[in-house]
């Protein structure tokens, strides 16, 4: 199953289902929303010849889920990408946090501010679907809702000012979830999903999900030793080699480029740079 | 005035304003709800003689704001935290978030897992009251609603973990916050109140307010660069000097302990540890 969150002409939101071309609308304002819905099953199962649809070509979509109580992410966590920042393999995974308010949709553009050395992150998304406290391995793998990609836009030269991320992790609506979330029914991405990033059609990252240090199972069940998880709660995986930051010299995202994350299995969020954030 | 949110005996919260020796139920589940409603003058105003009032000494008190979007924590923000860490003066505040599900009430007992290093850290809380993007200095003192105390329970072992300090902050109800919030009208930080910790009565931490690297304002307009501050947001200010980490040899908590985090004009946080957290 194909979920997604599309924007409505009454600004609100409306989560939907994925039937061949068409999006068909649900009773939940967004895939959060209806996770956490004790009534989710019966909410889809009553999409019939009447729900009102609209098809995928005209749906314009924001994040797919809109306000996570917690997103949670893993940073140095693909070989090849901790090689290039010149660090050494984790014996724990590297976590830090970002607000709901950083995220937006698919095919957003994405406002920069000026002087920020702007960088791409192609990373795997995991939605929680039931909640977790202390979970291992096993229960880890039974709570996961299913995957979508996200672009851990990332502005160094903020990141790096102090010895914590965040203020290079948390500018508003920077960071794209989407297009759609896969139901773990239809994928596994330790199966091995191609992972790539381009900028303006040239490829900057490729890897394999497969090759994840910590899988998405291990970030779920370490993470439920110190916070419940709970449906609709978040986590990025991490990036792989081939961000501008680990370009020689550094290349970084500037106004008017288009930044294209996929993974293959789930879709690409399709990102046009531009400046004026302040 | 100074407001509150109590625990009622259906199990929900309520914000409450204080009277005297009283609390006055609000209408609005919490002081986040509050700030964020745009009648909150006129719920505050609609108090009158009839209004459900709770003796002080017989409230259960929550965490002063239950839901709040951001909560946003500054390190290395005072002189003698900063000498005993052994780190440099920084540039930039020192930025890392936590969940909202970290927090707690004044007097709930904190759950703490084994082998953690648990420490404690008084911090001035500042809460904000109307929505600031980009500000400065000015239009940040104009959005602060109160201040609060709060303890950054930090469970070092984790902490160290990796570069990042997330998994050692964002352990669930371990975040005292309270035990009211003391609006911009009744108290001024830079003025210098004093802010201290003991540990089973023993003065761990003693420092003036009037101390802090970045102070209120100045944390309030760096955040708003980035993202915009919403009502009901948290932003903690940091920590002086004395936690566990840095006496020779370090002292941590344990089962049994009392912990109490004091800010002159605004309250105290009395919070016993016990063990057992998963």
């Amino acid at each position: 199953m194909r979920l997604a969150t599309l924007r409505t002409p009454d600004g609100s939101t409306t989560a939907a289902v994925r039937r061949d071309d068409d999006y068909l609308s649900l009773a939940a304002t967004d895939v959060g929303a209806l996770l956490r819905s004790p009534d989710r099953a019966a909410i889809i199962a009553a999409v019939n010849s009447s729900t009102p649809a609209t098809p995928v070509s005209e749906a314009v979509l924001t994040s797919v889920v809109t306000t996570p109580g917690k997103i949670i992410c893993c940073g140095v966590n693909y070989r090849s990408h901790i090689d290039e920042m010149g660090r050494e393999a984790p014996e724990h995974p590297t976590l830090f946090a970002k607000f709901a308010s950083t995220l937006c949709g698919a095919s957003d553009d994405i406002r920069i501010p000026g002087d920020a050395d702007v960088d791409w992150e192609a990373e795997l998304a995991v939605v929680i679907g039931s909640p977790l406290r202390s979970g291992d391995r096993t229960q880890a793998e039974g709570v996961i809702a299913g995957y979508a990609v996200a672009n851990d836009i990332s502005m160094r030269r903020w990141q790096y000012r102090t010895l914590q991320w965040l203020q290079g992790k948390a500018w508003d609506a920077t960071t794209p979830l989407g297009p759609e979330l896969v139901t773990v029914d239809e994928i596994d991405p330790a199966t091995g999903l191609s992972i790539s990033t381009t900028v303006n059609g040239v490829t900057m990252q490729r890897a394999s999900t497969a090759e994840l240090v910590f899988d998405a199972p291990d970030l779920v069940a370490y993470v439920s030793e110190f916070t419940q998880l709970e449906p609709g709660d978040v986590i990025l995986t991490g990036t792989p080699g081939g961000v501008g930051a680990g370009q020689k010299p550094p290349l970084y995202a500037q106004p008017g480029d288009t930044i294209e994350c996929t993974i293959d299995g789930i879709g690409t969020l399709s990102s046009r740079i531009v400046g004026g954030a302040s």
